[in-house]
């Protein structure tokens, strides 16, 4: 048998992680390159925490840790913790529970950094995987299939040579920049006006002497303080605290120069939340964490011949109101690795010089044609949930929507487990049968990776329009036994 | 007085020697700065020959030449050709001519190249411009003020200091790259699944011997054979030839991979052009002429402080399908020249290290937020001619409403001649005023610089409801009539 082809995973977050457990697992020698150091050094720890929403972790990425590595999957969700629901606090601090399912499925809090860990231990437990820190790539040349990459402890340039390269590395990808260069690729990057900064809500005290910390607010709810224009949201973390994430325009934001400025503020737009936090808290995060901008990126192709893909945020930005960025990410993995399987991609087959893996190459342009509308359609659903999360959900109509939406998914929907969709579903890289009775869009979105994002919305879009005709047709009704009983009572 | 300060322009296109003219007559000591060798060398124009499409210049190109360089404006145009309208050949061989205007207003038909020497050679003869060919911008750092440019001719890298910079560099431009670093830009850009191919259309032979050549099709006119999916489009020179594009599907172009699929190709779909470029040299182009993408692009902001602005393609890339790319960066030019007068930015004024020219900073703050409308409406409008051109020309639809806005035009408007706006216009860098009358959608994209282009295109969707109405009511009036005729009828 002849030796292995090399695959580069560029980035080691949870999806170059997976990636490479993917890649590993069938076969290929895997190296991580990443250009941050060790995340498990305390110094990457106490820098991590300052900058990235928690995770919301759910059943696409949860499908895709099972696909790809089922003895573990269950190791990877030690620490999340479940929120059944959204907990809407209101002006006056009183807190009313929406929850996301009916059947009660639920989404995972959980912390960036250690489900980042988790997968890089598993990783490095996988024969075939090495991982480079302080190694920065600078240019890739995808025709001789050679990158230049900086060595930051060894303070020089080395060349690494490939066979396979994955870009994982995030929002502001190089990979993707090197892609560029190479293919004409439709290329969106949209900043909101809003940007992001994290406070911490400190752990309650025990109820008893010498006993546990508590929680200060219900730990299975995701908390949100919408407030139109702006609005603050909680994830429970498993040492008690909260992280808070305060999202509002960069003008809002300006407006808060000084200390008094931000503790009104909160006093008036956060009156609960305020003393949970504690001002001294409150002003030292403000005045020590970044205001974080909030990007939305989509791009066409994702891959170039036999040579590269894009995976995960390098590929598909998208604003975190959907909780889907690191579930779509994940996803991705899952529906590559299945594509390298479909197509009987041979890690040992070595193509001669110059020539392409035909094999490799169609698995790559088949993800790049089937998985385009699915992404293009998160990173949009996403960008819609911006408006519900910080307004909507406190308006009448959506309230009035979301009951309907749940008495119609109550009457024609036959129960469905995550176990019952997931054996077929391991095997279908692209689901796109067409779900039976009615399911709101969140449910769909969360809780079903066997529908596609794409399918996800035209069903969507297909149940909104039968609402709509049915306020037409009830509107037309009711014009129509007035006039009936006018005309009767003029008869008369 | 003290020294003026330095403006550096990136791009001797025509966009950056017009902007180049523009402040150095405030009195800015302009270098311009350009990858590519000088254009006026032999060398130069045979490579520009192979890649580029005619121009077409109207009315906001003209207007803007005039506002700044009023003496030399004329000079511009002395190797244009007026083209009244389009000529439409059919499959057969048939002609049809659209005018573009009622008025007889055209565009004309200009050598880029020409246009280009034309604008350099006003711009060398201005006090306070120097150029530098073969000057690769590599980086810049606007903080600092600095940029290393690759002087290819040394062969070495120089640094340049400046005070402002313009990026005039065209689609591919390093001064947006740069830009993208220091601010947060939205930035979108999109390969249309078209290429373009240019073919050159030889003179005719004189009328008498020792005659002049003469054109081998209608010199007034610009030429198309819209065949839905693909077209050819010919535009005269001053030589009577004509310059042919094709534009077609990259898998279009695929197919033709031999000389005969090339002839018979175009036997079948442009009988009356194949004899007048001749086989030959049809497929000497073919060999010879590259393939090329059509991007478009879009971004904002424009600018940073008070460092540097996106000018032309830069900012903008648009499809080539409504002929204003040239005219709309022209017009860049003319409006930030009056931003920089009304705000009187003072060409001498030195703020001290590390601060700001407030003036010229609200200069570009007010380009970026009151331009950006006017171009997105008109990359928009490019993508949307796109179609048009190449399909809806030959539908009834359109010869139906372009017959109905013509006859609105002729009932409603007053006789609007360029004299009569240029002066105010000329004084009005952001003319919002609402036009009077009916107005087609072309005419006032081509034929009326006193319109912008978001003013534009909310007129013509104002007129296209209104049609609609119109449309709606005459229904329901028909319906109604026929009602009242039947009942009449069955009375009897």
């Amino acid at each position: 048998m002849s030796a292995p082809r090399k695959a580069v995973i560029v980035g080691a977050g949870p999806v170059g992680c997976l990636t490479a457990i993917s890649l590993a697992k069938m076969g290929w020698a895997v190296e991580i390159y990443e250009g941050r150091p060790d995340m498990r050094l305390p110094t990457s720890k106490a820098a991590a925490q300052q900058r990235s929403i928690n995770l919301a972790i759910s059943a696409r990425g949860i499908t895709a840790l099972q696909a790809i590595h089922p003895d573990a999957s269950d190791r990877f969700l030690r620490a999340a913790i479940p929120m059944r629901g959204r907990m809407i606090h209101d002006l006056t601090g009183k807190q009313n529970s929406q929850p996301y399912d009916r059947n009660g499925q639920c989404i995972n809090s959980i912390d960036r950094a250690l489900l980042n860990e988790d997968l890089l231990e598993e990783a490095l437990a996988v024969a075939n995987i090495q991982v480079f820190f302080n190694h920065k790539v600078l240019s890739i040349d995808f025709d001789s299939q050679a990158m230049s990459v900086r060595d930051a402890d060894a303070g020089k340039d080395i060349a690494v040579l490939f066979d396979f390269c994955v870009g994982a590395d995030g929002s502001y990808s190089i990979v993707r920049r090197q892609l560029m260069r190479v293919v004409r690729m439709n290329y969106h990057q949209d900043y909101i006006p809003h940007e992001y900064l994290e406070l911490r809500m400190p752990a309650g005290p025990s109820a008893h002497d010498g006993g546990e910390p508590t929680f200060l607010l219900d730990p299975n709810h995701l908390h949100i303080w919408p407030r139109h224009s702006f609005m603050l949201i909680a994830l429970p973390n498993q040492d008690k605290t909260f992280t808070c994430t305060l999202f509002a325009p960069t003008a809002e934001f300006d407006r808060l120069s000084n200390p008094e400025n931000v503790v009104d503020w909160f006093r008036t737009n956060f009156p609960d939340a305020l003393p949970l936090i504690g001002e001294k808290a409150l002003l030292r995060d403000f005045e020590r964490n970044p205001r974080s901008p909030l990007i939305s990126i989509k791009a066409t192709p994702y891959h170039y011949k036999d040579r590269v893909l894009l995976l995960g945020d390098a590929a598909h930005s998208m604003v975190p109101f959907y909780g889907q960025g690191l579930n779509c990410g994940l996803e991705d993995v899952r529906v590559l690795d299945q594509l390298l399987h479909a197509q009987k991609v041979d890690p040992t087959f070595r193509p001669s010089k110059g020539a392409v893996d035909d094999r490799l190459a169609q698995a790559l342009q088949e993800y790049t044609e089937r998985r385009h509308e699915d992404l293009i359609t998160i990173c949009d659903l996403a960008m819609d949930n911006y408006t519900e999360m910080r307004h909507s959900v406190t308006t009448p109509t959506y309230l009035f929507r979301k009951a309907l939406d749940n008495l119609l998914f109550s009457l024609t929907s036959q129960q469905v487990t995550p176990e019952s969709f997931m054996p077929e579903l391991i095997h279908d890289s692209f689901p796109t049968h067409w779900p039976t009775g009615w399911l709101p869009l969140y449910t769909m979105v969360t809780f079903r990776p066997d529908i596609s994002y794409a399918t996800v919305k035209r069903k969507a879009r297909r149940q909104d329009e039968l609402l709509n005709n049915v306020g037409w047709w009830s509107g037309a009704l009711t014009v129509g036994i007035t006039c009936m009983a006018i005309w009767r009572h003029l008869r008369k």
